[in-house]
């Protein structure tokens, strides 16, 4: 899909190239988005078919001018993408991000900003392109909690402007596992909603009450059905509100509820985050997940290439 | 596989009939057995092939005399096994689980015991199989409490001869799903041993030191290899230490050390929670799981036919 919003001079190209996904903007100087294109392009795709020739093709259908700047955040920076943009080690300032990216050897000036690592042998955790979400939804100073919701949610500790630590929940992924592969299958609708409702607020309910009962809490759900007392139609919402809630309950132990928390979130997922966090006790304001990635690609490209915009 | 070991009367056959397994032994009155058999046609596989030529299939190659009364346990007796055997609901006495025997309509007397069902809203659980085991284990008056590790994993707690409650975690499955279908494919070997180690006791340590932490936890195990911290071959013993660990410590919170635990494994698994529970401060004392199964089958058996023997 191709989209071309205005006729301001372009002033590069912004991309995130996730691990499943390819999305980017043709940008003019003061952030306003000219044109717009996505693919399933993602890393996993290129890493056999290359990825020059995806952002070549791309580009063209952005009419994007020959040798434009182009910023690419996520997965085509990790060792099995593009070329390896290395990890930025935390603590570090969300503002000298551009300074770790790496300059791609093709046509006109292509970099990829990289990923942060938590390089402690008791925490260890990566992450590549939420830090550019961090980077686009946070003022320099910014001091406060943030949430990325997703196959690998994220929660963010940031003071003054620096990413002092971050925790990683396998949550979504989780759900798709148990749901398709686990004895679950039978008690999870294919591709059922896992919309709110009474079953999620159940699900949440109950990971926030014995926080430690996971494992057992997902075989309940099982056998909640074979005795009659929940549906199948349940499932889904239930299985969601205990994974969920299991994140966020560790996440507050964490992280603490002191801060305010800003939720990176998206349509139906960020509507269950925000019901689950407000539950949890959390004081949360939300932003859009892929505005947060233009503006962290917009801050840097400006670090980067202000002086030629 | 059929082993003839004695040439004492042949009062009964025991059958253990499984998810995905069939073991049967001739056993005389005093509960020797005369003769093994063992096959892959469990219940799924039964589902549709049929019962009564698997079973008849087995009888012959036991050499069972014409008429011998045939005794079953397990997922033979579900709802979508050969006839269900309903759940005798908790509490009830152990020493009571032949009257709830079902006679199937075939040839000569076969009957099915039933599995337990925690018939609770808030606590929803089911067992068929690991009832006949704690009967096995257990002795009249017993007052304590079992382990039964794996695929779904229970842990039960007996009053007086009476199972009073329990709970299912699903920590063998998920090791299963887990390892084989989420991004921890890329940090556990294919067929990898979780057999303990360094590895696993560290993977047991995080999990009792931080018990709200499971999602999180189990991306760091791949966090870690990517920065250089852990090799992959490491991964699945640090995941059977995580998920085992994570099991333990809230059986811990729920149903106490107080009482010692009987753990009825086999090989590998057994040796793994032996060395888990002992780190957890259970005193634990062990027995095996198909003696188990054998043993509860002789003492309904007794009950049943007693007289006949």
């Amino acid at each position: 899909m191709t989209t071309t919003a205005s006729s301001a001079t372009p002033a590069f190209v912004a991309v995130d190239w996730g691990t499943s996904s390819f999305r980017a903007w043709l940008m003019a100087a003061d952030g306003t988005e000219l044109a717009e294109t996505r693919g399933s392009e993602g890393m996993l795709h290129c890493a056999t078919s290359g990825f020059a020739p995806v952002l070549h093709d791309h580009l063209g259908k952005l009419r994007a001018p020959a040798e434009l700047p182009v910023l690419i955040c996520g997965m085509a920076g990790a060792r099995q993408g593009w070329i390896e943009a290395p990890y930025l080690h935390t603590p570090t300032r969300l503002d000298a991000l551009h300074a770790g990216a790496i300059r791609v050897e093709t046509g006109g000036d292509v970099r990829i900003l990289p990923g942060l690592a938590q390089a402690r042998t008791d925490r260890p955790d990566v992450m590549r392109g939420e830090e550019t979400q961090l980077l686009g939804v946070t003022e320099p100073d910014f001091s406060g909690t943030v949430c990325i919701p997703g196959t690998h949610s994220k929660w963010i500790r940031i003071e003054s402007g620096a990413v002092v630590g971050f925790a990683t929940y396998m949550t979504g992924e989780l759900f798709a596992v148990i749901s398709q592969h686990s004895i679950l299958m039978h008690a999870v609708e294919p591709n059922a909603s896992s919309e709110g409702g009474a079953a999620f607020r159940a699900g949440l309910e109950t990971a926030l009450a014995a926080p430690t009962s996971l494992t057992n809490a997902l075989f309940r759900v099982r056998a909640a059905q074979l005795l009659g007392f929940e549906q199948r139609a349940e499932g889904a919402a239930r299985l969601s509100g205990l994974l969920i809630g299991s994140e966020i309950v560790d996440a507050h132990a964490r992280f603490g509820a002191a801060y305010p928390v800003r939720l990176i979130g998206a349509g139906r997922l960020g509507r269950l985050y925000r019901e689950a966090l407000a539950a949890s006790g959390f004081d949360v304001s939300e932003c859009d997940a892929e505005q947060a990635s233009r503006r962290g690609l917009i801050k840097a490209a400006r670090q980067i290439w202000g002086a030629r915009f």
